[in-house]
């Protein structure tokens, strides 16, 4: 037994990376993760059941799975073998920044946004050129832009909307990026559904356009694990070799087309509840005095504290609703983020932030 | 838009990969993957499906899945915190070498080996240094020994029994490794069932051991996706960082739960099953004049044969049966590989060889 400590032979980089967690809290009303309040309903679950049961488990699904594939090109108006389909939009994430990324090669970030990005980018050796929002917490173009002109960068990532900001990029701006860079342009559209806009519509005459889907978020199923990736077919086969074969199972498989077949009746219809209901939260947030929620085209939205943001997380789980805390993100001393619930949920969040902040003044 | 093709940001070594892909071909009979040719029985997956409808789809699920953690710690024989859950043990091999490779790294692989390794290696942008297995196709450990003597050697890689080979490492062999070489040995244990020893009862000792396991052969899930990594507890921590969050869904979860609990009443003997009729398969198939099993400790074996293996295959497959052409792989120009599969299918690889044969002479 050899006295050399086998951590030795991880990466530097690695090592003094700070793992990505999050405390295993649990509270009667939950709404620090941006998830979908809405579990499918009973009918649907039977459905993807049926089908679950009808399949052979001890056999390995398809290596290429393409009827699925071909579902989620209608759902999502790309062509199928533009698609990579994903266990979560996470491992595609890792898959497109493993075929572009090693040591010496740059990828411009927007920041405050997804923490993984970064983290993903350290894992191979990368480096990133981080770019702050502008002060209203809106994205930056010309910033971004600006750094992309610094040699060896190879990609611009962007969460439209973006997390945990919010603010979304248009057509006009996502257009810009993909004009004026030559690089992959990522957009990962984790919450495009609550935003109404798509740059999938962009791709067509984009071939260095990269879109990221999940189905963890306006489609209800973050317990599941799905997420696909958009591309110029050509692209796809290249990041294909870095996907790992047999990479989505046949009981998600089963979920996500049940879901896809649902959406129109079931999950439009909560999507759009859930924009009209975080748009009364905010107005009712916003008139509690010491809190000031920032505009928001997604799920859930940032809100300006007077007080000590981990004090009011702590005064919140106290009450039994559980917001996250973001403070320690740049930019973000002074916030929290909520994410749009049931009206219970939402009722709870207001009463309790008045409560707090009656407590305070 | 621009003029550039967007493939020219993807790294080099990757455009030069050739993808790692399977023909999708089906046939009656189907011993081509390893599966395990029973699915679970029926009153298993109703157990699995009554656990997964009272999950809330809609949630995450725990950041570390400490349950089935507890659980695998008890199935395996190693501490909770020793383990990682994976989509898949693929994912697994993605964590470890993601930690571990990135340019200038080299890893020792004996081949002919699952093809996977190397393209993990080239996508962390590493180097493989390939020691071939002896002529009988048993493992080289004093060359792989001599090789990992090379700089920058940081990992070697064993899948123990090897796929396609079928022949495993015993514990001299493992320790050797362990003892001569301060690097990570990671031992791939896919079909460590069908062998009767894990690498697992020498964690204790040593720090510098990774045990993968998988849910895919022995356990019956190919089609739902689940592995785990077993290791020294402070590595694990470090490995952890390169896993990505959410990585095994609520059903898959709920199916593992159960397989792990009907193991000794359903699993095992189905386990010991396959072992008796894979060895009375190789048996029979030595006994065609021009087919030459290899042995093995796996539930596969490779065949030598007197034609060659395309036209073989080609010819298996027209009479219904898919078997694995490993023609292409180093040291295998002679070869086929077969699988154990259920009495009537081994007796249909019987019956087809045999009539081959008999076209043949």
């Amino acid at each position: 037994m050899s006295d050399r400590d086998p951590r030795d032979v991880i990466k530097p980089r690695i090592r003094a990376l700070k793992a990505y967690t999050l405390a295993p809290r649990t509270a009667p009303v939950k709404v620090n993760q941006n998830e979908n309040p809405w579990d499918l309903p009973p009918a649907l679950k039977e459905e993807v059941l049926e089908r679950a049961r009808a399949q052979p488990w001890s056999r390995y699904p398809a290596f290429i799975p393409a009827d699925l594939c071909e579902s989620l090109a209608g759902f999502a108006g790309w062509r199928a073998d533009g698609i990579l389909a994903g266990n979560g939009s996470n491992e595609l994430i890792q898959v497109a920044f493993g075929c572009v990324v090693e040591a010496g090669v740059k990828v411009v970030l927007p920041e405050p946004t997804f923490t993984l990005y970064r983290q993903m980018v350290t894992v191979f050796g990368g480096d990133v050129i981080g770019v702050p929002m502008r002060e209203d917490l809106s994205f930056d173009v010309d910033a971004m832009l600006a750094a992309a002109q610094a040699p060896d960068v190879k990609m611009i990532v962007v969460c439209s909307p973006n997390n945990p900001t919010g603010a979304g990029l248009d057509a006009v701006a996502v257009s810009r990026l993909l004009t004026a860079f030559d690089g992959l342009v990522v957009v990962d559209e984790a919450y495009h559904e609550f935003s109404g806009w798509s740059a999938v519509t962009l791709l067509p005459k984009h071939r260095n356009l990269v879109v990221l889907r999940t189905f963890s978020k306006a489609m209800g199923l973050a317990g599941v694990r799905f997420g696909c990736l958009l591309a110029d077919p050509d692209l796809v086969t290249e990041l294909d070799k870095a996907r790992l074969p047999y990479n989505v199972g046949r009981l998600t498989q089963a979920a996500v087309q049940v879901a896809i077949e649902h959406y129109d009746d079931v999950l439009k219809p909560r999507i759009d509840r859930l924009v009209r209901f975080r748009d009364a939260l905010t107005v009712r947030i916003g008139a509690i005095d010491g809190f000031d929620p920032v505009p928001t085209s997604a799920n859930f939205f940032l809100v300006r504290s007077r007080w000590s943001p981990t004090d009011v997380c702590e005064a919140m789980y106290e009450r039994g609703v559980l917001i996250r805390n973001v403070s320690a993100y740049p930019m973000l001393g002074e916030y929290f983020r909520v994410n749009v619930g049931t009206e219970d949920e939402n009722e709870a969040v207001v009463s309790a932030l008045t409560a707090i902040a009656q407590e305070r003044t």
